[in-house]
């Protein structure tokens, strides 16, 4: 098996069955080392739908993808074996089915020693994609991209809305909250309270207004996460609506696609174990732009999972 | 209390708070006949979600509606005092729990000797809705309009999703299925075992292409449902794409709004407990044209209901 | 001056200044036979605007026109010396000065003798149009395509908004309305007495239902315009908005594209001394769907104008 | 009567009738502090219609608004009480008309020592609601987000288009020219002459390279209003076409979502006696990004004018 | 392997890699009966391009696909062995290349005894797939539907653009002109001598107007094409825009969905060799209604030649 | 001959026959300085087809262009004469032919000593546009602003697709590589040796990270062109896709149009003998923002070429 994009030279780009950056799809045993893989599941939202098209049309923009990176001077695809691993299982009607679903597809990824990047799906799919990595890496760090805090309370009687993950995951002892770290968070809120768990737990969130006093300052400022296990969560409303109109509940002054490359870029973190793409709502997108952002910052999250090469060979 | 349209030559149709048809949002204990009421929930679609949106911009188009039906020779709104009731409590997260709490809503309107016709919302939505009208009337004949049968089986190990309330309808003593009346049903279908339901208790389908060998013998042909308890729950869906393209599941070679039209005209009906309109999904729109079809239904359907009369005062 | 249309097949119909059916673009009073003109006016809408972008859209779509009309078997552009005559002066912000305006260019029109097919703009262009004919030809007859009566009453104190024309037409004695045809008409009506006016003055008003229980006899019975002055008026509206989404008012259950082309091909009328086709709203439309039945109007328009050749010498 | 927001967590934020920000619609003379009002009125505009539908649109997309804002650290829907106050009357066919109507409500909503935030409609607009505030307040200043000046002559023998309320307002004596404040102006003018009066009348006009060379500064040298009545009107254009790209005039080159946010949440005003957003043309909007940075800016509005909580006792 | 559709009751119809109608991706020497395989180039349209994206599209959309076909009483996907074989080669810069790629593919193709149906991709692609069927089976009958002859003169000097493949078919003997039939075809024509070509071979024209004069008569006379190796080249402008809004050269006044259905199920074909479906423009399209209506062909096209299973055999 | 354009206060700009910037539509031999000129060609695209319709779409949109810019303090319609001359022949099928036909239009252009902005097409039409000015000039020095290098090597056995018009341009002569300037590229790239032609030929590339290292920095390092004869091509994907969403090849992380502006203003040349803006796709665009911002580059390239007016008389 040859882990080869096709290249867009001898097969035009809008050509063909497409997989994620135009990489085999592949068995989820098969011997990649990170495989991409969609969670197509939007019963979460509390605003706008779709989210469950994300996989399919994330799948067609990555035609655009590329693999060397100039900035960090890398091929990725030459670095990594990257597949597309197909979707996992998910139930439209159902969260709880859902979460069973995913619960046992990405354990058993888990087992085989596989790294993983998927593509959502609304923002409740990370919480079980945060349990099978806990049962493997115990608690990681989270580095959270999101417009929300997603450490709201429940809502209509559920837990489990896309609003909550953080919260969940706090409770849970998924991740460490206060060397956790949250960018491009803003307002508004419902209630000052919705500040208290945030405030108990210590999590480091930084705002729009953060990143806006002087960029460079703020990727000086942002913690060092090296070998330790970490988990990024990309919630595309982290990107404002005129970056990213194709979202469920977007937010206006958020981060521009540029803003984000560079926060991207300058991450160390050494041990990426797992990553989600979230909330990209295709029937929302004009032209596409939101599901090429999301492209943009899956091959961003190839290159931070290839400087972890070193854990691939430790499975 | 006037249940008056607001007039679009005094106030453009344009202006003002959207309620349906431009009639009063009033408390679901008032003093009306005839309820219009919102049922906001798409967690049971296997395709393209939405219809949560059904009920805000159906009420945006029927800002369009008029009371006068020239052919009936009858001004509805002011034979009938219709309202606006607002929308039932639902959960997108759970149908469960959407299923529970319009329960209790539909349970105290029919409590309250009132007939609705709901707004969704998809069509797993009506199940709750018949199980009301069931407690108040008993079993009720069915006029189903839609390209799918929805007695299919479960799926996704989901007994309620939007593909089989009639399947339940019929298994709960809800409906009487071969008094029943199917009209716009077309294939493909995954399996001929799909038939099996339909067969075993004698539905009454009839198709695009009993519809379009002569549509005046179709109209001649048609049950006379008479006085007894009679639900018409409308899928967007029977209509084709090019008429509705606003819709989760879409079939080519489906009816035209005319049809629709002359078929509701046509009907016998002389007792319509409830009905709704369901399969809207505004997302999926062009122009609003979809829309624009389910209001011009929810006016035949007000027509149908102003045929009623009689039966109100009995309460 | 040579009136013929730029070849698609020398130069592609997507190149090229966009003028209609890509003839010549000629000022006023050059030599040509029939002059389409744009007035791009939407200040008298009820509902969506838009129709001022009319003509820009129907130039560009008109790209695809051609001469040959198959089953009339007539070369239009070679019968009939057609150009482009640009804009009518219109006023964005008010009618009064658009209908003065209108009037000063039409009545140079008409004193030029030459005939026209303005291409709106709303309904409520109409009325100016019909008085510059008056001026020359006397009462005429009209045949009048749209899904609404046009003789409402006055709106929030207004005589002359986009449903008034015919009202005010036959007030004026612009027209003969025993003889005049409506098609297409269909309901609902804001109240039974929107029917006094029709009437009361013998308006001969045809409906869908008329024109589906048999095409061919409704063409057969259809009045027979001869040699008096006629003018069409031809409101997108009339079509179905499943052909018709981009408009301003749109119906459900109305006429298709080919219904209207076997009426305006089966029209017995010798003397067509104007024409308009109104209502086409493109930023509502849907890949240019309505623009292009419009344009498609515009050829028979032209035939039907180039039967009538005879007159165009009398000036 | 309770003036709270009707909670998303309670009732899904996209069920429900549509009123501004979820708050009660109630009856002018109501005992709310600040009344949102919507003006659906375009025919003053000179390019792209729709801003009719601006109030619609923004009801819904307000489903979105929460209270509490994070860095001003006030939940404004506790500190005010806030209310849909419906639409203004408007007359789609008659600029003068609507001008008549609008003085007559906002005459009365100033007599009832009522503050408001008014949703257009196009610019044109503005005039009539300085006339009321005048009546009321005498002159007051004017902070006036924009691309475009507001002081063009008439056109098409027009004086109140949407491009010319400034200098009325400046003519008529409404405003105090020297001390009022343009912000997001930029070029292109039809000729160096279209500043002629913004020179004689020494209008405070900041440009989008005022604010881009250092926003910091920006902010700080903005002048201080302090309790002098204000009024704040917001054309959407203001923003660059990427955040705002449904308007009627959109030009390149703009303000941000986050620069706008900035600029609002750094002025000094104790005493915003009315402010309007105007220009959001929803048929030209994408994924309704305008209408939500609309509803942004009405949160900011709304926060302004809690500050100035002291001035609404003094009626 | 087995050739067996994804199950949308296992897997929501929503998720996984896109293949058409949810079937294996497989080799082109594997051993299924007929190959679905993608022709992405539109070089050769005339006005509107996008046909380039139509086998990614309609994969998509033809996860909406289903094996059993009511009124055939028939599971095509039971009977055949229906394959995804991926996409042609193609050159979008250059026809001359795509042609010499085209041709080596089908060319093998056909030496491994398959039967293939190609989705465009514009028309001009039909050509070579002619030319690599005649190879093969000689002398093909064509049925053709289409808005268009196709017979046109060459264009800017080319003489292989979309409207041509019909002459060259006839210039080259691929196929039997006087035995061929032309359906859905209409006017208007840019000259009469455009219909020299069509008269002088005797190919068996029929229009519009025939099919609506009658739909039964106009099935019961269509030809028997018995067991003569016959190819279907099925272009989406037959249907009306309506219908196919997006596609490159819609033409008003065209067939329905549902007219299309009745005819290719009446066709009496048992020895389908080839087809096709082309000039579906995905960017032009609303809500994809075309794109379904290309599957719902594909699915009629899959079912006559599932009539034809015989021939497989014999290969 | 004037060569004014026809006023937006006298006739609002949405009316009339669509030329560039509302100037006259003239022969290519009239005697005006600059003519605007479209090249309908999009055959070279390696992704989204579309900008065939860039020319007739930002005719439209520039309506919206004025003459006077503020800052520079010019009227520009006022200093030169400019025209719309139509549109380049151009063959769709055929790229061969479409450079043929194109080097025949301007070398004439050029032998008539005229200046030109061509109005793209895709960026494979900038290569001969190249060829025709530096048969006049000799070699240029070339600005380009664009997202890719376009130094890539062949695709498909083609030579001459949208992304090698500077390699060839190098190749052939016609540029001086080391004196010329690439402004907006990024990544990412297909393989590091993509950097290999760049690197040989000492090309001058700056990034979006140099633009945003500090705007002014970057203005004041810009090379002085100073007399030598210098090109521009303007390819619309240097904006980031929130600012020109209707494009062929997106990137995330592109300028802003403000940042393009400033550009525009700060570069020093005193002779720019021929532009051009390129790769503008109207059906991908969202409310014609892509267009509006070309319109805007059209006027700011318009503001230099009025810089070298000197120039001109020298012919």
């Amino acid at each position: 098996m040859e882990y080869k994009q096709l290249s867009g030279r001898d097969f035009p780009r809008f050509s063909g069955v497409k997989t994620f950056f135009r990489m085999p799809y592949v068995a989820v045993d098969a011997d990649y080392d990170v495989g991409i893989v969609g969670v197509p599941y939007d019963g979460g939202v509390s605003y706008r739908p779709g989210a469950r098209f994300g996989p399919s049309k994330i799948r067609e923009m990555s035609s655009l993808g590329r693999g060397y990176h100039w900035s960090r001077d890398v091929n990725i695809l030459e670095r990594l074996k990257v597949a597309d691993i197909g979707d996992s299982p998910t139930v439209p009607v159902s969260q709880e089915k859902t979460y069973q679903k995913m619960g046992n597809f990405f354990n058993n990824l888990m087992s085989l020693n596989k790294r993983f990047i998927a593509i959502g799906g609304d923002h409740s799919t990370t919480l079980p994609l945060l349990r099978a990595v806990h049962k493997k890496y115990g608690k990681v760090r989270l580095i959270h991209f999101d417009a929300h805090l997603d450490t709201y309370p429940a809502a209509w009687g559920c837990e489990y809305h896309h609003g909550t993950f953080v919260r969940h995951a706090v409770d849970e002892g998924l991740i460490v909250p206060d060397k956790s770290f949250q960018v491009g968070i803003r307002g508004p809120l419902a209630n000052k309270d919705d500040l208290d768990f945030v405030n108990k737990h210590k999590l480091n969130v930084t705002t729009v207004d953060d990143v806006r006093n002087g960029l460079n300052d703020f990727l000086n400022k942002m913690p060092d996460f090296g070998d330790e296990p970490t988990y990024i969560s990309f919630d595309i409303d982290c990107l404002d609506p005129s970056y990213a109109p194709g979202t469920g509940t977007p937010v206006p002054g958020g981060l521009t696609t540029y803003e984000v490359q560079r926060i991207l870029r300058a991450l160390k973190v050494k041990n990426l174990v797992g990553a989600d793409i979230v909330e990209v709502s295709p029937p929302y997108d004009s032209s596409d732009i939101t599901s090429l952002a999301a492209m943009d910052t899956l091959f961003e999250l190839l290159c931070i999972m290839s400087d972890s090469k070193i854990n691939f060979t430790k499975g």
